[in-house]
């Protein structure tokens, strides 16, 4: 089973996938967790390459084609040889990001996203998506309370942020089956506990 | 004008580049070189992924997609700029070495190869290249010549090459008119007045 988790930086997605895994292990399930970009040795490098202050100048596309290949070699090295081993794989981050932050967010055209997701994934699909949904505003307010640097991408501008959300809520509702949208500003334990039920569920 | 160079490792053409920059620099034309993987602070960064000789898991595939990230940022940022400005831009390798290389070398769907390369070129195409062909034998034998310690790519198997050197021919011949495929083994300074005489014609 491979369950994947999105939404914009501070939205408890992290949390939430760090007290999904404890709840399987506590199971005695094979659980694993990785995160986007990065998850092997070469996808940490090019999260460095991403997310380094100093690279202003980096295009959107490139920017896409980064996460792409760094997201090639953790599906290739990792996600699906675990899954064939029926490991519970879970991603923080995955290719529904790119179509919301590159895509919704950068402006590149949703159809090259989608081809090129495809290719970069080997066309494997996460079977079940955690949306948590907050909005730019409160993503905001929560960095400011948590006196967090930005990286380069989480340093771009609210107008930015607010088409990545409006972004992440269309393809939502594009695929109603996979995705579970969440309230993100709702109690963290009520939302575990929904996290459990739906994966009891389809486990 | 857009000028490409392509062939495997000590084909010569970074030579017969060099020396028509210094032609075109003689003629009062401005002009640029510039290389791939790299041209630009952050291609130069993927370049040195690439290349490092500790990625030997590195998927064909994410091998592709740097390339491509590489190529865009290099192509928006450098190429396309210069051409507006009335440049001759000349650059060491191009989306063929990824067809050449990655396609015919690694086996990847040529299909999506072309999808990706045009995504990642903005659509840009060379004016002309040229194509400095020498068997994968002589490659090696120059290499040993010279004693050169291989990168991460050059260090691939004879089979390789034999598989890039006829994706190269292949890919010639189904553009001819934008092709001009020399024989690597020839003088240099030969080469350099057949290469003069076909810009000359074209310019």
């Amino acid at each position: 089973m491979f369950i994947t988790f999105e939404g914009i930086d501070l939205c408890g997605k992290s949390t939430q996938a760090r007290m999904l895994v404890e709840y399987l292990q506590s199971r005695k399930k094979k659980v694993i967790y990785v995160r986007e970009p990065g998850g092997t040795k070469i996808s940490e490098k090019i999260r460095h390459l991403l997310l380094d202050k100093d690279h202003v100048e980096m295009e959107y596309v490139t920017e896409f084609l980064l996460f792409s290949a760094s997201r090639y070699q953790l599906t290739n090295e990792i996600i699906i040889p675990r899954l064939k081993k029926k490991f519970v794989v879970i991603c923080d981050r995955y290719f529904d990001s790119s179509t919301a932050y590159q895509g919704f967010g950068g402006k590149i055209d949703v159809k090259d996203i989608k081809s090129v997701n495809k290719f970069a994934t080997s066309g494997l699909k996460p079977d079940i998506t955690f949306l948590l949904n907050i909005t730019p505003q409160e993503s905001f307010r929560r960095k400011k309370i948590m006196n967090k640097a930005g990286d380069r991408i989480e340093e771009k501008t609210l107008s930015y942020y607010k088409k990545v959300v409006d972004g992440y809520m269309r393809i939502a509702s594009s695929e109603k089956k996979r995705f579970k949208v969440i309230d993100g500003t709702k109690n963290v334990n009520d939302i575990h506990q929904y996290i459990v039920s739906v994966i009891n569920r389809n486990i």
